[in-house]
Formats: C-alpha cells, sequence, structure tokens
C-alpha cells in the first residue's frame, strides 16, 4: 500500500464510500504485506520514492521470483541485489519487463523514472577486479535516479593514472573509491579533493588480504579527512549513501 | 600561504612590485612550510576555507605549542584534536585566544567564522559514555560552521526514548550516530530515517566488546541502508564528513 | 562405588575381614565412583524425558542410520540434527516411521509425546536467509514438546514491523531472536520486552559479516537485559535451552 | 498517535472536518508513534518492578552521583554496576541510604524489597579469581530478589570437588557457572544437570586466554544442551538473566 | 643409505674392498638422496629406526608414488599421512605392500616392525566426528611401534561414560585427547589422571569454533596440569609425541 | 587428608578406635578441605607425590598467605607460582621456612624432597629475555625431583650457539625449548633431536609478536615431529609436563 | 602545467595579457599537475625496460585475452600472473608466441632479453608443497633477467639438508626463502648468511597454519636481522624485488 | 668434525688402527658438525665487520650494561636499541664512550667507523608521530655506515608534499618508508619509482589501527611492486636491511 493508496482510502472514508471500521482494517496493515515467508517493506516508499530493495543472495530462485511477482501490482520500482541469471530468468518468466545487469547482479523492474539532479557521483576502482562491485554501487546509483561517472583501474600503483581525471572527479557532488588489496585509492583520492568520499573495500586479492579486512582497516584507518567507508564488497550500500547525498535539495 | 597571498603576489607581479624570479621561488614553496619537524599544509586552505587540523594525540606538548605558534600569522582557523589540557596549557601561553573544549579534547583557534547553512546534523548518542566522542563530532561541525543537534544517551534498549525525536531526527540534513557495544543503534536509526547516517563506532564498553570492533563490525553489517561508519572512536572524522555533507549547497 | 559400599568396606575392616592394604586399595578410585556419579546413571534415566540427540553433521550416512537403527529399541524420542535428505533416505530405510524437517534438517523418530505446556515460545528472524537456524530452533522446541510463534523477517532495517507483533511476542514465556549481519534485533527486542531472550546470530551476510562473528559479538555485548547467546546458527541449542525454560514448572 | 486516535482522524475526514492533505501528513507518522509505542510506556510503568540500572564504568564520579540523586524521588530501586569506591563515596554524600558492595562493584539504593521465590540460582565458580565476576553475579540476583547457592573454586581441574555438590546444585532452578582459562566448568555442569545454564567467561588468566576469548568459545561451542553464554565478565547480565527465570510464575 | 650401510662401508674400508676416496664420495651424500623435486631424509633412520614419513597433502599422485617408489630399496618402513585413496591406488601400482588406512588417511609400506613395549597409549576422542584424527594418531602410534586402547566417543556432556574408563585409561603410560568444539575432555582427563595427555584440538564443529580455535584455545589455557597440545587435526604429531614416551626405557 | 591419613583411619576403625559414622563422615569430605574462600585439593597427593599448586596471579596477599598457612599441617610440599615478593613477605610472615625464587616467580615450601632420577631435563631458550619463563620451568622442574640443564640464548638467529650443545642436549631424556618472536627455536632443536620436545611461546617481542601469538602458531604448526605446546608463557606447565616425562618408570 | 608554464604565466600576468582572476584559477589545480607529476611521465618511459604486469587472478579470460592483444605493439615485454592454463588458450590464440609457465602460473610474451649480470638469486623452499610459489618467484626473477639457484626441500625440520648448499647460497646476492607451517626457514637462512633474505609466507599446512598467518606472523617476527616479507603466497614479489637488487649497479 | 677428519676416521678403519663400532660412534653426530656448522664459525669472523646488536627492551639495566662491558674488548661496534634513558646511564658509569640517541632509543660504543659508499638510502615517514620508528632506522643504517637522507610527514593525505621531493627520493639506493594508520604511503612510494622500498609499519594511531595491524596488512596487500614490509616498530630491521642492499658491491 503506498501513498496514493493511502490518499485514495481517505477519500473513500471523506466521500462515504468506505466505513471507518474497514479503513481502520486496512491501515493496521499498512506497514507491511504478509507474504508467508519475507514481509515486504512497502511502507518506505510512502516516506522517500526509493524502490523495494531485496537481497537475493540468501533466498532460493523460487523465493527471488514470488517476491517480484508479489510486487507487481505495487508502483513502486524494484531492484533484486547479488542476484544470479538463474534467479533472472526465474524473475523474467512472472515479470516480462525485468532486466538484468550481469556485471552488477542487479535484477530490475523499473516502474517509473526518478528525475536526475545535474549533480554526478564519481565511482573509481583501483583495479580492474574491482569491477563488479563497482558496477553494483553504479548501477543501484543511476536506478536510484543519478548520474554516474565511471573511472576504473587507477590505483596509486600507477597514481598518475588518477591525476589526469582529477579535474572531472573534483566536479562531481560525491565519491565512491571501490578498492581491494591494501585500499589506499580512498587515502590518496581523500587528500586531493575536498568531496565527500564513500569508500568501498573488495575481497579482490590473497593472502593477507583476508577477504578484504586489509583494505577495510586501511579506509577506516585513512588519514584522509570525509572518508567514511561501507561494508567488504558492498557496491549497493556506497551507490544508496551517495545517492542520498547527490540528490540532497 | 593562501589564496589572499597568492592572490596579492599575482598584484605585486602585474605592478611590477615583485620579479618574476621572486614570485617564481615563493610559488614553489607553495604548498606547505617547513617547521623542521612538521610540514604544515596550508595548501588546504586554498580549496576549502577549512581550518588546519593537527591531530595532537602523537606529538609532544612542545610540539603542539610549536605548530600553533608557527600558524598564528596564517588567515585559517586552526584546529587541534584529541589534545589534552596540557596541551593546551603550552598553546595558550604562546596563543593566548585558543579555546579549549576538554570533552571534546579540542584546542580551537577561530580566526573567522564560516557563514552557517539553516540545516542541521544531528548527534545521537546510544549511552552516556559516548559523550566525548559525540563532542568531538559536534564541536568539529560546529568549528567546520554548522548547527547541530544533540540527542544523548538514546540507545536502543530504551528505544522509545528515540520516537519521540524523530521529527526533530528527520528535519536534519544530516545524522551521526555514535555507539559502543553491540552499536545497534546505528541500524535503528538507519531504518527509521532517509537521510544519510555516518555511524561511529565508540570503544566504551568491555570484553567481547574488544575495544570497539563489536561495534564496528555490527555498524558496517546493518541491514539498514543510507549508513557508512568511519574509524572506532573517530568523532572528529564523522564531524568533519557531515560538514561536507550538511554544506553542500 | 556408593556410599553403602564404603560403609560396608569400614565394617569389613572393623570386623577384620578385611586387610588394611585391600580397603586402601579399593578406596584410591574412591572419589570418581563415588555417590556423585553413581547418581548420574539414575540422572540419565530420570532423563529420558528428553529425546537422544545425534548431531550428524560429522558422520557417514551409514553412520547415522546405524545410531539411528541401534536406538530403535529404546523407549527415547530420537533426534538427529544437521542432517541432509541422503541421510534421511538410509535412515528411512532402516526405520521407517522417522519424519524429515527438510528446512530445519532435522530427522525425527517420535515414540512418544510430551504434554504441551499453554505458555509458548517466541521465535523471531531478522531475515527470510535466517529461517533455515529458525526452523532448526522451531522443530527442536516442537519436538520437545512446546508450541512456538513464528514471527519471520523483522529485522530493525523495518522496526515497525516488530511493532505490530508486540503483544503476541509478549504473551511468550521465552523469546528466541535470530539474526545475522550486524544482529541488533536482539537489542531491540531486548529493550522491548521483560522476557529472556536467546539470541541465535547467524552466518547469513558477506564481508565484515565474517561467517556471523559480528552478529555474535553484537549480540554478546547487547545493552539489553536479559540477553543470553548461543552459537553461530546454533537453532538446536536454542530450541533446547528454551524448552527447558518454558517446561518449567 | 494510538488506534483510537486514527479512528478518530477516520471520523473527522469523512464528516469533512479534516482535509484529505491534513490527514495524510498526520499518518506519514504512524508507524513509529502507533499503538506499539504508546504501549511501551505502559510497559515501562509496568516494569517498574525492576530497579533502574546504572552502568557506572564509563561515568565521571560526578555523573554517578547526580544520577543516582536525580533518581531519588522514583519509586524504583536504584543499582549501579562495575562502580568504585570513589563512585560510592560521593553517592553516599548525596544518597546516605546507598550501600556498597565492594566485590561486586555494585551501588544499592533499595527503596523496596521483592517477594523472594522459594526457588534457587546457584553461582559456581571455577577458580577463586572468578569471584569478583561471581559476586556480580550474586548480588544482582539477590537485589532483584532471588536466593543464591554460591559455590566458588570448583574447577575442572579437580572435578570430584563439584561432585559433592551435585544435589545442592540439582535443587537450583538455574544455575550461572563462571569461569576463565579454558572455561570447561560449563560444560561439565552442562552435561550433569537438566537446569538451564547461564555461562560467564571470565577476563581470568594469560597467554592464549587472550582475555577472556578462549573462556567465551568454549562456552560457545559448549557440547552440553541448555547452555547459554553472557558477555565476558558480565556478572550483571548473567545475575539478571538467571532473575528472570528464577522468578518466572 | 642406512646404519648398516655405513657399516658395511666402513667394513670394506677396513678389508680394503672400497677405497679412501669412493667411501668419502658416497658419505658426502650420506644424508640424503635427491629426487629432483624432494630431497628425502634417509638421515633420521640412522638416527631412530623411525619410518620415513611423507605429508601427502600438498603433493601431486604421481609425486606421492614416485617418492614412495624411490625409497623402496631403503630399508625403512615409510608412512605417507593426509593420503586420498586416488593417492594409495597410485603407490600401490608401483609399491604392491603397501597398505592404506582409510580412516586414518595412512598409506604405510612397512618393512619391519619394532618390538612393541607392553605399556600402551590411550586414545580418548569426545565425538564420533572426531574418530578420523583418533585414527591418524592411533595408526601413527601401532606403526611406530605401540600398542593402543581407543575409547571413543567420551565427550564431557556425558562425563559418566569417561569414568567407567578410568582404570583402564589410568594404566596407560600416555594419553591422547582428541575434542572439537570446546575441547574440554582435555582439561578433565588431565584432572583425573597422573599421566602426561597430549590434546589434539579437530575442527569439528560450527559457528564460534572457528575451525577448532576454540578447542585449540581451551586446550592451551586448560587449568589442568599436565596437559599439552598439538595442532589442529594433527592426529599424526600426537601419535609420533605419544610414542616417543611411550617408548622411552 | 593424605593417604597416610586414610590409612591410619581405616586401623583405628579396625582397633575399634573409631566408629563406622565417624569414618564415614571423615571420609565423606576426604577430596579437599573448605577454606572458605578456596577449596584446596588434598586429593591430589593420594595420586602422585605432587605437591599442592597455588597459582597466585589472580589472588590478593592476604588469600595467598592464607592458604599456605591452612597447608602447613598438610604432609605435602607447596609450590606457589606466579607469586610477587609481596605475596612472599606475606607468606613468610606465616611460614617461615617458605623460600622464594624470585626470576620464576616461585614460592616453595619444600616439606620432603623426592628422590631424582638419573635422566635429565633440559631447558633451552631462544634469548636472555625468555629466562623469566625459563626459571619458571626450571624451578618447578627441580621442586618436583627433577635435574635440569640450563641452556640460554641459543636462538636460531645464531644457530651455531646450539650446535655446541647438541651433545648435551641430547642425553637428556626430555627438552624445553623456550622462544617468543617466531618461535623457531623449538622446530630447530625438534629436528635435530629424538628426543620429546615441549615448546613454550613466550609473550616476549613487539609488534606482530602480539603477546605471543606468531611464537605460539609457529610451534603449533612445527614441521619437526615430536613437538607439543603449553600456554604462552607457561613456564611451569612445560616443567610439570618434562616432570611427568622424565619421571616415568 | 610545468615550471615554464607557471613562469609563462606569471609574465602574462606582469605584461597584462592575463587577468588575476584567470591567473589565479589557473594555479587552483597547480600542485596536481606540477613537475613531479610530469616527471611521471617521463618515468614510465625510462621504466619501460620492465615488462607490464598483468594480474590475471581477477579477471576474465577474455579479459586476459584483450589485454595481451592490445599489448602487443609495445615495446615492452609482457608478463601475465596467476594465470590459468584456459587463459593461457585464449592469450595464445590471439598472441601466438606466449609462452606458459604452468608450475608458475605465468604468462609470458617476451619481446627483448635483458642483459642478466653474474650476481644471482637464491631460491629455497621448506617444502615441496612450497614449490609452485617458489616458481612464480623464480620465472618472474628469470623473466626480469637474472639467473637463479632453486634449492628445495631444504625446510628445519631437516636441517642439515640445508647445510650443504651453504657455499652456493652465500655465493647469491639475495635470497628468497618460501615456507608455510612455522616458516623457521627464513630465521634459519637469516642465521646463517650476510645477504639480504626477502622471507615468502606461504599458505601450505592446515589448522592453527591458517592460511599461512603462522608462516607471516613468524617471518615478520624474525630473530634474524636482513628479513624482509612480502605477502602470503606472493612469489610474483619476492621475484620483483629480489631482481631489483640483484640487478643494482 | 669436517671432511679431513673424515677422511682420517676412514683412513684409520682402513689401517686397522679404528674398531668399525666406535667408527660409527663417531659418525653418528656427523651431519651436525660437518663442513657447513665448521664454516659457520668462520663465518662469524668474517662477519665481524658488523656490529654486535644487543636488543634492550626485554633486559634489566644490570644487564644491559654487564653486556656492553663484556664486549668492551670485542673490536666490533656495540648497538644497544629499544634502550631507555636509564639503561645509557648504567653503561655510560661502565662504558664511558657509549653514546645515547634518546629519539632513536640506541645506544652505541663505536670503535671503528665502515667506509660510506655514496649511494643514500632515504627515509620517509607519514607524520611527525611515525619519527621515533625513523630514528632507529636512521641511526642504525648512519652506524652501518650509511648516509641517510631524512624527509618526515609526507603522508598520503596531503600527497603534493611528497611529490617535490621525488627527484631527492629517486636519487637514493633503497627507500625506508615508514607509516601507521592505513600505511598507504607504502603503496604511493612504490609506485612513484623503481627502487626497492623497505616498509615499516608503526602502532600510530587508535581504534581499527589495532596497534599497527591495519598499516602492516595495507603493506603487505600493496599493489605496488618492489615493497617488502618488516615487523611492526622495527626500525633497526628496515635500517639494517637497507644498509645490506646500499652497501652491496
Amino acid at each position: 500500500m503506498n501513498i496514493t493508496e493511502v490518499e485514495k482510502l481517505l477519500i473513500e472514508v471523506r466521500d462515504g464510500e468506505k466505513s471507518i471500521e474497514k479503513a481502520l482494517n486496512q491501515l493496521k496493515n499498512f506497514p507491511y504485506t504478509d507474504l508467508g515467508f519475507a514481509r515486504i517493506d512497502n511502507h518506505r516508499e510512502i516516506r522517500t520514492g526509493y524502490p523495494e530493495i531485496i537481497y537475493c543472495a540468501g533466498k532460493t530462485v523460487t523465493q527471488v521470483r514470488d517476491i517480484f511477482h508479489a510486487m507487481l501490482e505495487s508502483e513502486n520500482n524494484i531492484m533484486g541485489t547479488r542476484a544470479n541469471s538463474e534467479m533472472y530468468e526465474a524473475v523474467k518468466s512472472a515479470v516480462p519487463d525485468a532486466i538484468y545487469y550481469p556485471e552488477a547482479r542487479i535484477i530490475s523492474l523499473q516502474k517509473k523514472n526518478a528525475e536526475r539532479p545535474a549533480s554526478r557521483i564519481a565511482i573509481i576502482t583501483a583495479g580492474t577486479s574491482d569491477i563488479p562491485v563497482a558496477e553494483e554501487a553504479a548501477v543501484t546509483a543511476e536506478l536510484l535516479g543519478n548520474n554516474v561517472v565511471r573511472i576504473y583501474d587507477a590505483g596509486v600503483a600507477g597514481i598518475h593514472r588518477l591525476v589526469d581525471k582529477l579535474p572531472e572527479i573534483r566536479s562531481c557532488r560525491v565519491i565512491i573509491v571501490i578498492a581491494g588489496m591494501e585500499g589506499a585509492l580512498a587515502s590518496v583520492v581523500g587528500g586531493l579533493v575536498d568531496i565527500p568520499v564513500i569508500a568501498v573495500p573488495t575481497s579482490v586479492g590473497y593472502g593477507a588480504n583476508f577477504g578484504g579486512i586489509s583494505a577495510l582497516l586501511a579506509m577506516l584507518t585513512s588519514c584522509s579527512s570525509g572518508v567514511t567507508v561501507v561494508n567488504i564488497d558492498n557496491g549497493f550500500g556506497a551507490g544508496f549513501s551517495a545517492s542520498m547525498i547527490n540528490r540532497m535539495k
């Protein structure tokens, strides 16, 4: 039930088309509808215009398909993250308009497009192996209504690659820096700009990288002011937070 | 050397009061002046109007005093973080206008005040023991030119305390959530608002808190979208990032 | 050797029927075969109300089948945890009355049913991915003779979902809270009720979740009183402890 | 906003006394100020049987004294945990009836005493060094209205010491086991009884004890069913949870 | 080249059948012969009569087969640990007398049998899942010339199972205790006997067991004197050390 | 109550000087006598002739003194480990015959001396900083009735120092190797001898030594067979286990 | 912008050809486009003696092939590390001259060969399982223009194996020591030579080896001077650094 | 026993002057007293160009003084690391020529000075707090006979500071980079030069710095080739290794 539905309910009450009792009962279940195995949060929509987010990784193919199908009637956009292609095939059979971004592992059902502000989000990766996480961030930000500048493979081992792009990076409103291994790129970028930097450590690497811990710790202890951090490989979270900042009025 | 000094230099060159050679030599040392033990970065000022930041924790009382004294001629504001009262006494003897915020452990020399935007930063703590970190964030944000709403001791063990404050919290532009122990407050706040949340884990607690690790991990793995994290006890970093977002145009 | 045997030994010594040397030798093993341990055997008999528990994960299919088969003549119920369907097929061939709960991964052979008390156990999960652990807890509790209330997918990112269910939750005698990622649900529930909460961290998540460590630490450091914790993914242990409390007289 | 207020709102809409727009705005804050949270306030009142708990460790002497003083007019008992003697002296000057339990590090102001149930809580420690944590648990349980049986220094290195006490331990309704080092006592006790065991790891020990981690992990992975765990050194939490179970009706 | 070969060489020198130069050249390569990819240590044999040990886990099937084949001419027994059945098939094709112990994952080529002392080694496991590690220890000890008493599935959750076996356990000269999860069995056994205990933590378990770390830490911090520890799952190491002690004169 | 006291009791029973009832009551409390805060284990004596061991680190000066005093009448030797000089002064005032080994931090009250076997225990340290732990091991072994060979400061950085001592080391029956930092000495010694090696990691070092973890892990993963490990800095445990092996018949 | 451009700017200001405002804007980007970074580009050209390095592990087969193909026209040698045979097949189809070193997992396209200095690099492994990492180091060093001495399977458990090779090892200019498990070989080699030692911990082993951590920590805390460390399994890094040192003039 | 002794032994056997049995016994100790180890002693003599190194941290003031005094007659220089001023006062009383470098915490007794090569070692720190570690490295390198270029406080948060110094850095033969917090400076420097970089993580920082672990991991996982790492705060080790490389011929 979204905001226009609540409005419709109130109009029906006003116009005597719906009894107080029936309206109360409908409102009681207002924040979510029950699918049995998963309670879907429609409430967010009222507050934000954001799409419904489904974290697919811990779910079965059938569960993912059913959740998309159940949401079909809602006016919200729907976004499934950490989705594999098998999930997408299942969703598509039930929801033909769904689109899949394989590198970003996102299934999207876009019902309406938010207006995009002129300001942009820069997404910088240290290496090519960080691109899947970067694409998760980029597609998330784009689906949430943002323009994205992609600058990939600009790690500190070849810091000059970054220098060329500085004017473009500085023209953005928020920066996402994605790096595995020693994660130094976040500090370097943070030291060169005066724009909020959201750092995403990736699990790319081996040995003392420990699945992203070394990059995570490096980013958390960054000497550069203005750097905040999200979970390892959490491209979605970075894209979501960046969108919040970029779409601020 | 700050931006007005560069401007002055260019004017002198234009007016024939300074030779090209002399100007070049001055510009060569442009980004910083050398104090022997510490190279102070004046360069930031040009880009930002932010104060000079001195991390005092790893320095001797004498070093802190000398750095403040050496910066006296600059037009920038100066901020010393993690400063104890002994450091302040030494600084004050050399720089009488310096002010000390004991709970925030910040020494400030404010030469000019930035215009404060109408939008505000909410700072929420889980417990009273988190207040020193919160004050570091709050004073940082205020010195950087922001209005701050303090909501202390509103942890999830008594979640109703938070509910009362929701309208005020939602009226802010960015939220800093500060919590030790299990750090759940960040997730709870993140689930209730559509505003960027910067989470600060604190080392408050004992046992399996492991000096802030439990709160740090909880915040990084928060299920609520829109939450980013800074280092354990890093009130300054949170205040700085929040200021960047709050002062955005 | 029990107390009456010691008495008999002393009488034999007194009456000269047993030499000092022989008596000394018998007493040498005294402390570990005494009353306490004798009582253990009775204790096992008293305990027979409980089912025999077989932890299947570290065993071969053949071992699991054989253990079930060997226990067939006992009057106890039998419960195999962490059992896969292949194990069940093997058990079923030898013990046709065995039942399998696939989501809970439990094989059960119920020979008699305990009387169920009126009081109930609430089982709450943060997400749908936590359901397998929750089902392990729920089926365990049910097989041990308890009524269970399942409230799934009620995590803190949408805390309002929990609020609806509060009256039902509060009507239970003990609560099991199951959550991965930041595990904040345990603290939130613990802050809203005055009922013992058993928290189960799950390995659901990625990155800084570290296989359940973040949830585990968060639950251990919970600011809410009345929360105790079991091992990561240990639905069985939570169900067992909850049953102990719920079936108390 | 509670359910009758929502009903009133709908009636006003129906009767044309409230515009759709105004109603929508009011409903916007609906989920967080609804029945559930209204119930929380009642809930706090019901809850007043419990004392107010103040965690003193992260607070100044002055803060502790002021909190005790401010609560003086409430009808609740007050309990300050992790309090040192200096804090007590300050509290006592403001609240003369306050009592200090130095080994338990608890300041108590008991305004009324709860009726004590006949059932008891057993508190068992592995060594003498675990006694401060045990006393925190014991005094907490006693102040919350329970009878406690103390069995100290009964670790597994001399397991026969435990055997003597088994009848007394088994006569209790809930057991708290407190142990540092390898924490094996929790498993041993758990294997000998059919009563809920709350295990408290302590930071007692050295080397690979790692400030209580070895005992914590051992307790979490206990093979004995019916064992749940609280934070390292968290005698208060164990006493509180044990009291909840022991005082159940 | 073993001790009898050195003796033979010396006899040949004495008898003038071998020149000094030739003898020197032979002795030069005395400690090992070169296989190209692996230098096999024959030297041990001189010192000890122990078999050659091949750790197979990090080797290819071909490498394992070739090493066994190359050693065929030596008089030493050969033992391959952590060997899978595929490796055995390959070895067997080249060395038909090789025997495989599948549960212990050991390939053995026994050329001569050491005389077995009367004293025995007790091997106790906490659960059935620990048996593969126990068998590695047991077969190792037997191949090294020891009699072994196997006592499996006697964990602390059912401590009475252990009590029955105490007289037999106490009659042994050294004890190996093998346990996963909380590893408490080592402390319990250590508290009941005055015989050296070698503890082997196993990776059996899940969650906070962390691949054997909880058992390892518990064993290292055991309160019982006389307990020493080997690596997680290191049945071979425990069997080897126990054999050293048991075969002492 | 020790074995001769039990014998005396039986004689009194035989001779009619003690009633069955009184004898039973005495035997009931057989394993320990209660000091209030600490139950002292006399039971060990019966089994072993080993001294009473008191771990002093977690106790107050008064507690240590009282325990020594209470044990004065027992025939056992008494050994207090991790004792500081203040504890010794207190013990000495109550028990004038007590002796203090300051480097080993051991207080000893030797009532009778065990016969020393001809075989010896070698104690080897990597550096001079490991000596306090080595002395704890050495004094423990000596008080338990063993001859000790001390070889200090023979670390692998100068491996030739070890070579000189090999004949002496090989003449011992068991070896204790004590090393901090990378703990490589245990592997090197283990590779050069065919004697049981008990390795003691020490917390000596800094940085990635992590309080002894690096040495601990290195010793646990030693490639040399015949190496077992005790807790970090646990000189006592090594000395005790070595004594068990050295005094074997 | 380089120094002559700054000079030109100043001249234009002096000559009134450029406004103060325009000059200020140009100078704003001054620090990051200055001499230093201009020099970086020259620096890359100088650097072309080194091959292009492609870390293949995080890339798709197609990406690896395309990168090789795109670089075909460059004069540089190309080296792909962590490449599997499937990647090689793809590369070979596009770049027929590419060569594969399967044990080292390196694809190489050698366009010109550097002159090899007379001095050599010794590569020593503890076991046969360390050979893949050693081969990565060896092939890297050889492709970078060095002669390599391979000494494999010379671990400390049989330290005499190393002794034979000491003269050859000492004749090298730099040593790479590769070891898993306890990593003691680095310390032992470091104690026997006066040549720089680069230590490579490997993930070979099990249990408390923790994927190479034990070897890593042991190498970092090595008591032998002159030992530096690279990441776990990082044969490439060791070979690269050793080449830098060996090819020094 | 060296090779000529073995030859002599064989001749004696041939000539009947030595029995087979006696010869066998002598050969038993052959591998460890052979050529290799004999060579070690010569090797130590060759090595005397290096100073004697005393790690003072784990020693008493008296021990440090006595070691210096005992070494007085040797021709070697002596260097005591991690020495406090109290140790120096004691040393000075016995060895008046000893010199103390308080920031580096080094006591030096320089008897002869090595000839310094023209090439230099650059030592770069990220912050002023890293200077004590840098001075330990610098003084070590100088005492070992090297010229050092100190570049302090050039961290990545202000990367432009580094750029100025690049020509000077590139003119050195080896670089030591010292950084705490995120340790990114090592990667940045490594990406800008083609000179061996020895990275020293420092324990400077707080929170997720974990005593230097974040910097250590970042340096180990550096994407820049040519970077090797020493232990946290190990300025001495870095200076020693750098000297080895810088003084190479």
